[in-house]
């Protein structure tokens, strides 16, 4: 499917739209208008039907989306109707808690291996992936045809292993070690630290609940 | 300090601003023009002059900033300088990584404890903070004065989780549980899987590198 290049803002309600979609398919609705969409997700209608517009649009005027075909819509354009094979450097607790996130079942991520340094860590296994040596890391990646590279390794490290991971092959890099990896691929950082001094300036200066981490 | 009401955006730049001061200073550097630190941030010059007038303004026209005051300022901004009593619902492997995130130590943020419902874990310790039973959650919130929940449980139990933080007392709370928890104070929620998500479409649509979760 080729799309015209929409903006960051628009990718990053994607993922909104998809879990409010998925909660009102197990809810059993069947149908629902882009008003409704709008203020279950606090977006005006508008903004909704915008965003759709982007993607050629799914509704009906006056009519509504049909939610299980829209969610299979945004399921393909997210490209969550594809597997993805995933590799993490750092099997300490947040390397640990990728291995077996449960988010990541309905996304089709599998966690293949865990990578790290430390002699008493390698040859375990963490919910079942086994953890290998940091040093197989590329032959690892080009020999599995891994598609993601995660990094929950040191922040001293991190610039490091995205760059190793880019040459191995991998086609994105997820990031939480507290500072900016960069590559040519695509790359999330999840700034966990950024998200908390939010929190903090928040609680000082009483602003209202409920702004996301987008 | 009393500060006018600033945009949502602005706060969340604010840790970033506040992150690369830090490696500035940590770097020797003791004056930067607003040019160039909008350039080391891709920001441009006079976003970063009209998020710090929010502020009052720390600068001088045409002298730059002195980095250590400029970190000073923004530290106070953003509340760094008291320290904040955390509690971690949830003792798996995210909750285990918050009880000793290196991010923490200089936002002097402290897990006291951490709470489950599973007897094997209840009694132990992680990174030297106990492990309690969950029912002991409020007490433990009243008596500690606890300033910030963590909730990094089960999708299922976030809500009334953050439902009894609240009730409790504390003043924040940080949502690691996939899905968004609401309430009457402020609440950050990670969406972990967004951001996976948001990758998945960059790797599909060949988006470039490097859009931050802000």
């Amino acid at each position: 499917m080729e799309l015209r290049r929409v903006s960051e803002a628009v990718v990053r309600r994607l993922p909104k739209y998809y879990r409010q979609l998925l909660l009102l398919e197990s809810a059993g609705v069947e149908r629902i208008s882009s008003g409704k969409l709008a203020q279950q997700m606090r977006l005006n209608a508008s903004q909704v039907r915008q965003d759709f517009n982007c993607f050629g649009g799914f509704g009906q005027q006056g009519y509504g989306y049909n939610v299980r075909s829209l969610l299979g819509e945004i399921r393909g354009i997210l490209a969550l109707d594809r597997p993805y094979k995933a590799v993490v450097v750092g099997a300490g607790n947040i390397g640990g808690a990728l291995a077996n996130f449960e988010g990541f079942e309905r996304e089709s991520v599998v966690v293949e291996a865990l990578f790290d340094i430390k002699p008493e860590l390698i040859g375990t296994t963490i919910s079942g992936k086994p953890v290998l040596h940091t040093d197989a890391l590329e032959d690892y990646i080009r020999e599995h045809d891994i598609d993601i590279g995660m990094i929950a390794a040191r922040r001293s490290v991190a610039q490091s292993v995205a760059d190793r991971m880019q040459t191995a092959g991998v086609q994105g890099i997820w990031n939480f070690a507290p500072l900016d990896v960069v590559a040519d691929i695509p790359v999330e950082n999840i700034h966990m630290t950024d998200s908390l001094i939010c929190l903090c300036y928040k609680i000082n200066h009483k602003l209202p609940d409920n702004d996301d981490i987008e």
